[in-house]
């Protein structure tokens, strides 16, 4: 099983963060010579990294995706057991839970604003999420290589567990519920469940759910996308923590 | 010239804010039946608006959207002139101005948010952005027909204009700035400026700004999507809003 990672954000926070097994890094002779391709050249030198520059023709085969020039073949995005991540020490931290994100410009963008919120980890469902592909890799500009992601079999599994350690479960539900700035998020661990656009958070879920946050909108239009509703609500948790912090 | 808008929500929004002519609506015959198809079909009787049943075949010009079985011909978004917008009465109002974003999957969501949020205008440069077309609308799940567009030749003067009008210029900008939530947005027309994700905003509009803001982050990664990014900023307004009318 190989990955394909393409486009210069994508490979450089790959090479960066060192999670990834590189089998080679193909570069177009006509690539635009930039910082961030410098850097990955660089950097595949130092760490022993085959890279090839080849002719334009020979990444025709990668042209369904928008790699401007650049393609490297990596083993496969590491998941991590719950346990594992739960046997560690928690104070104050954050777990997004997605509920049924199917796609993966979304997902992408979500990884990414999870990794600058600081957010410990992300559980995933196996079933009903699109695949961790090269789509999510590019959309989440190479942030999947900085966060814990957790696969599981069964979310509401996954929430019982979590309710055992004593984490509260927040789920982001548009009807009859609190404002997600009302909500306290400092000193405690939570986990964040977002569902899919349009069936929302599962039933079953949301009668764990500790809380229950809308975002109130100023017009009554459908909804937001899903990604910006998260961003929304972590950063609120980021800044209720920065302001407790001065 | 005509425009296409595909998909359900997107043509569902435009029928809704009667701010389009529909020249014709499509429908595969093989479409799956949903509410929101019949809602189409009603407000299409209702309004005398031509809607066809067709075999699927007749869509495949089509098939470079992702149209699920559903296609309307219409008039263009009509922009409306900055000067139009500034001869109506504001009183903290808000406008988004975009320099420079040229990610149609980008716009659209910022639309969506925009909407969402209760933002008054959105105004866009006629050069360096990208044409709103079928993928803005789409992203957009047909919010761009529910507010106002202003296209300028100039974003600077644009911005010189709105000062004149005692509006107080916010910049989104990475270094050196305030972090976003310790701006009093209320009590003030204001135009927030958002760059273009690699350039961020241009130096004579930095220049005219009476704030600069950041959002903090809490891992050092590059950065947000702009949509996200965008979101955080604009619903800080929102909250900050519906707490002082508490």
């Amino acid at each position: 099983m190989e990955d394909i990672i393409y486009g210069r954000n994508a490979v450089l926070e790959a090479l960066k963060s060192g999670t990834r097994t590189f089998n080679k890094i193909l570069i177009s002779k006509s690539v635009h010579p930039s910082e961030k391709i410098n850097e990955i050249i660089d950097i595949s030198k130092e760490k022993g990294i085959l890279f090839q520059f080849t002719a334009k023709e020979n990444l025709s085969k990668y042209d369904e995706y928008n790699h401007q020039g650049i393609i490297a073949l990596v083993s496969p995005i590491k998941f991590i057991e719950l346990e594992d991540f739960l046997s560690k020490e928690h104070q104050n931290s954050r777990i997004v839970m997605l509920d049924g994100i199917e796609d993966g410009q979304n997902l992408g963008s979500i990884i990414r604003t999870c990794v600058c919120a600081g957010v410990d980890a992300i559980i995933i469902p196996e079933r009903r999420t699109c695949p961790i592909n090269s789509t999510v890799e590019k959309a989440s500009a190479g942030a999947i290589n900085h966060i814990d992601i957790i696969k599981v079999n069964s979310p509401v599994s996954a929430i019982q567990r979590l309710k055992k350690s004593d984490w509260w479960v927040i789920a982001a539900e548009a009807f009859e519920s609190d404002n997600y700035y009302d909500v306290d998020y400092n000193n405690m661990n939570f986990v964040l469940v977002m569902g899919a656009e349009h069936a929302g958070v599962s039933k079953s879920i949301l009668k764990l759910a500790d809380f229950k946050i809308k975002i109130p909108m100023l017009k009554n239009f459908n909804s937001l996308n899903v990604s910006n509703a998260l961003s929304i609500i972590i950063f609120e948790s980021v800044r209720q923590k920065l302001i407790s912090e001065r």
